[in-house]
């Protein structure tokens, strides 16, 4: 199944859609998504029997209240490579916090005073269950309720040459563009073989496979709970692929006005304008 | 007026204390507290006729449901150059997840494979109202409700020896004890005169003052609010005085069955008993 929520900023209704690729209305079960609803099954919803949504409005976050984002930094060999990083010998951990989340078509703003936004497409990965000390990357799978696109937008000069840890980079308003939707997890068999890819302008920027992460989705799920307690609802971004601004040896940063759109092969896409915050 | 919340860990309910420091029942007024509460006078919240509480029970953390906390570091010289740190030009930032807070006399839990778990008395500011792109630090401390404790729990071996970015030995489960309550910013006329204190085993090991902060608590609320947004129910955690284990020559970290105090002038005293993480 796929899980979305779509109205108006904030009004958000939850939507469903199963086998015959129709969205139904949600709110007949529940008045908003969580992850309890992310685990059960098209039976247990009485999925047929959910009122078809003709028209689907915008597209909001797919989840409204999620607890922590875990971010893996520098998960991709080729990603690791262009930014002139030696490719870790564990995960690099840092976070987003919820607030950045907005809607997969919503505006993406350039902070003040910011020279170096720059696009991250990202597998998102959602914790259907808790998941604490796990005993092997074996039991992780498990605990995973979904996957979604993540835009992990991020502004380099905070990032980087501002005193040293990420995290002041990545938590400027609109960073976190999620969704369009939740593909729950049986769908989505091996989370290794997902073709990612972004565009910005038109022009294809990143074009990775989940392939090449250097820790997988299983991976990442066990180490993370040797250090954290993964709760329903959290969400991992577990990095991105070669092609970012910051990559390339003459960087061209977004700037007001630019497009940029990323999808993730059965996630969806999503599309963002980039205006200047004011 | 402080607030604060009793009652057995997920079942708290809000109490208040104004002018005759007595602890009353907040129910009448709301079923939990929130920020919106922390601005209100004790004429609005009517709080001579709210019933006197005889027994606190058990301390929760003073706020339910924290959006986010930020964290600064190094953000005292003394704690700088006793980690071997140059002191930053520039405030450093990183984040604890919201579900690390506990109660301050809740166990603290030492993770496993933990060897170098340290403590940090911090003076915490609670956000009142959103805090964007903030013009000057002039303004900046109209946007704070009030004041508390937190003991910002390390792991020092998973904070700088296992990949960099700090978050990985700041996100333990338990890692934040806050508390016992909030005392409202009018009642705190000059943040930056607090004395603050920790002991481990009833032997004084921090004993240092706002005062000597880098980055008083205005200038900090208007640098974060031109990278993030600071929103109504945030805490910021303002870093801490020397006298980590970090900073010791010969450093004897924590373990269980240790006994932790910390108090803050005015905002009251918090004690933790460490335990291994089973």
């Amino acid at each position: 199944m796929r899980f979305a929520r779509h109205g108006a900023p904030g009004q958000e209704r939850p939507i469903v859609s199963g086998a015959d690729g129709l969205w139904r209305d949600l709110t007949p079960v529940a008045p908003d998504l969580g992850p309890d609803l992310l685990l059960r099954t098209e039976a247990e919803l009485d999925l047929l029997r959910l009122p078809v949504v003709e028209q689907v409005e915008r597209f909001g976050p797919p989840l409204p209240r999620i607890g922590k984002i875990v971010c893996i930094g520098l998960n991709y060999s080729d990603h690791a490579r262009e930014t002139g990083a030696t490719p870790p010998e564990e995960p690099i951990v840092f976070f987003k916090a919820p607030d950045t989340v907005v809607g997969p078509e919503d505006e993406v703003l350039i902070p003040r005073d910011s020279v170096k936004t720059d696009w991250e497409v990202e597998l998102a990965v959602v914790i259907g269950t808790e998941a604490r000390y796990l005993d092997s990357p074996a039991d992780a799978l498990a605990h995973v309720a979904g996957y979604a696109i993540s835009n992990d937008v991020s502004e380099r000069e905070f990032q980087l040459e501002r005193g040293g840890q990420w995290d002041k980079g990545k938590n400027c308003e609109t960073f976190n563009p999620f969704g369009p939707w939740i593909r729950t997890a049986d769908e989505v068999p091996d989370p290794q073989r997902l073709g990612l890819r972004l565009w910005v302008n038109g022009e294809l920027r990143q074009d990775g496979s989940t392939a090449d992460m250097i820790f997988g989705v299983a991976h990442l799920v066990w180490y993370l709970s040797r250090f954290m307690v993964l709760r329903p609802g959290d969400v991992i971004n577990t990095g991105t692929p070669a092609g970012v601004a910051l990559g390339s040896p003459d960087p061209v940063f977004l700037r007001a006005g630019d497009r940029v759109e990323l999808e993730i092969d059965g996630l969806g896409r999503q599309r963002q304008t980039l205006r200047d915050a004011h």
